[in-house]
């Protein structure tokens, strides 16, 4: 966690310094070649190379700060984030955009970037997220699929499948299917439920010719907590445990966490919703 | 050229050597991570990936001989492929194509194994080959296209590029449209037709979405000749020459080659004709 996150958790909701601006920057990125989007000791995360394009192609030096992170091979179709640049900069947005593409690697675009209020924070600001996750079912993976989509063959029990995604639909205690990113003690995790409890708004379950893609919009996600839904639906579509073991992963907070995590290759952060 | 090249071009129709028999492979294969299809020194060449499969799926050492190359980038659907093994091994074609996908990375997948006659070559019985090229339209080029089409963005003359691809159907002498390998000296390629002639079947021109794609039925194909019949066809679709440019590369052999390469990561070979 950076320190301005810790500032911000602990209540201090930092704007930008005096005669900066803030800018609201959507982007996308095939994560296949990127350890996440987190900064990450000696590069590769997709932090990283944002902060570099905007020193390269403007010389200011300064971080951005995304809605979330997502793991290392995880895709984003419209992650959100923000940075400070100085006041002085008059660039229009797509102005930004075309500079910072052109010193991006292709595999991440600015989709657009856009002046914000100077209270906006890509992460606390998030009312809500989409994440995509998509499955290859035939018996052989294309090798155009091999990092962009879980390859799941055989029978899969569509019915059990579609009974636990009506399930997922609602508030839940998470714990059982999320990870702990070890910023806090598991007995501590274990025992507030309000860290762990999100709001699923809706789950689509779509057959679209040799994909299966599953959808989820909620009002949060924690660590791994999508991974590990798929993980476990799956495990239920494939016979391997009963519909009733993925519903007392949702209704009984103390058992065991689900062991069930699908892979990053097949995850996209769809988009990032934000109050008006 | 590899040794059994040569002798196949010296007319010794060489066959497994006794007691071998002969294996038609039909292979898909991502290009991105590749050095193209040919063996390399210090390996990376898609040929050295299967011969290294077979060896650790079957102990078996053979070298898969292709249809043809393809340059580092280039993608395939069904690239075609034989080779020799003891006709003391019994394994149906499903049970080759699973060994071997078993060994090789997820970038290149088997499609099928089956037993062929003992005279059949890849290379030397191909009767034509189709290859497709995608071009990318849109302003922004998505994050996950970058290795799987070109970037072509702003207005193209479409009707000049129709009619530039009615020209390329027929027979025609392709040497202002294909680079010397460096197997023969320039001055020879340049006074052997016979050498550098080719029949392009079918050209079609289909507008599917974002994505403008390009597919190019022929009798045979020289070196880089699909992305210099590309890479020409955009410079005149892009304004830059006038189709009758295009024209004179396939009419009159005496003038310059061209130099508009279309790049590699937006070609694919679709599939490899035999008889029967």
């Amino acid at each position: 966690m950076s320190r301005s996150d810790v500032e911000n958790k602990a209540g201090v909701q930092r704007g930008p310094e005096p005669g900066f601006k803030r800018l609201k920057l959507t982007l996308a990125y095939c994560g296949t070649p990127w350890r996440g989007w987190q900064s990450q000791d000696g590069g590769g995360g997709v932090q990283d190379e944002i902060n570099a394009a905007i020193r390269k192609a403007t010389r200011i030096e300064t971080r951005v700060q995304g809605s979330g992170r997502t793991d290392a091979g995880v895709h984003a179709l419209a992650q959100a984030a923000h940075c400070d640049v100085p006041e002085t900069v008059r660039m229009s947005g797509e102005s930004w955009a075309n500079a910072l593409n052109a010193c991006l690697p292709l595999t991440i675009r600015i989709l657009s970037v856009e002046d914000t209020a100077p209270s906006f924070h890509a992460r606390f600001d998030a009312t809500g997220k989409t994440y995509r996750y998509r499955i290859w079912r035939p018996r052989m993976l294309s090798p155009f699929e091999a990092d962009r989509a879980w390859h799941v063959y055989g029978p899969l029990d569509m019915d059990a499948l579609r009974w636990c995604c009506e399930k997922l639909v609602g508030t839940h205690n998470f714990i059982r299917l999320s990870a702990n990113r070890g910023d806090m003690p598991e007995t501590q995790r274990r025992t507030l439920p309000d860290k762990t409890t999100r709001t699923i708004h809706r789950v689509d379950l779509r057959e679209n010719g040799d994909v299966l893609e599953l959808e989820f919009e909620g009002d949060g996600f924690l660590y791994k907590m999508v991974r590990l839904i798929v993980g476990s639906l799956l495990h239920v579509a494939r016979g391997r445990e009963p519909k009733e073991w993925f519903a007392s992963l949702l209704n009984d907070s103390t058992g065991m966490q689900s062991n069930q995590t699908a892979p990053a290759c097949g995850l996209y952060l769809v988009c990032v919703n934000y109050h008006s």
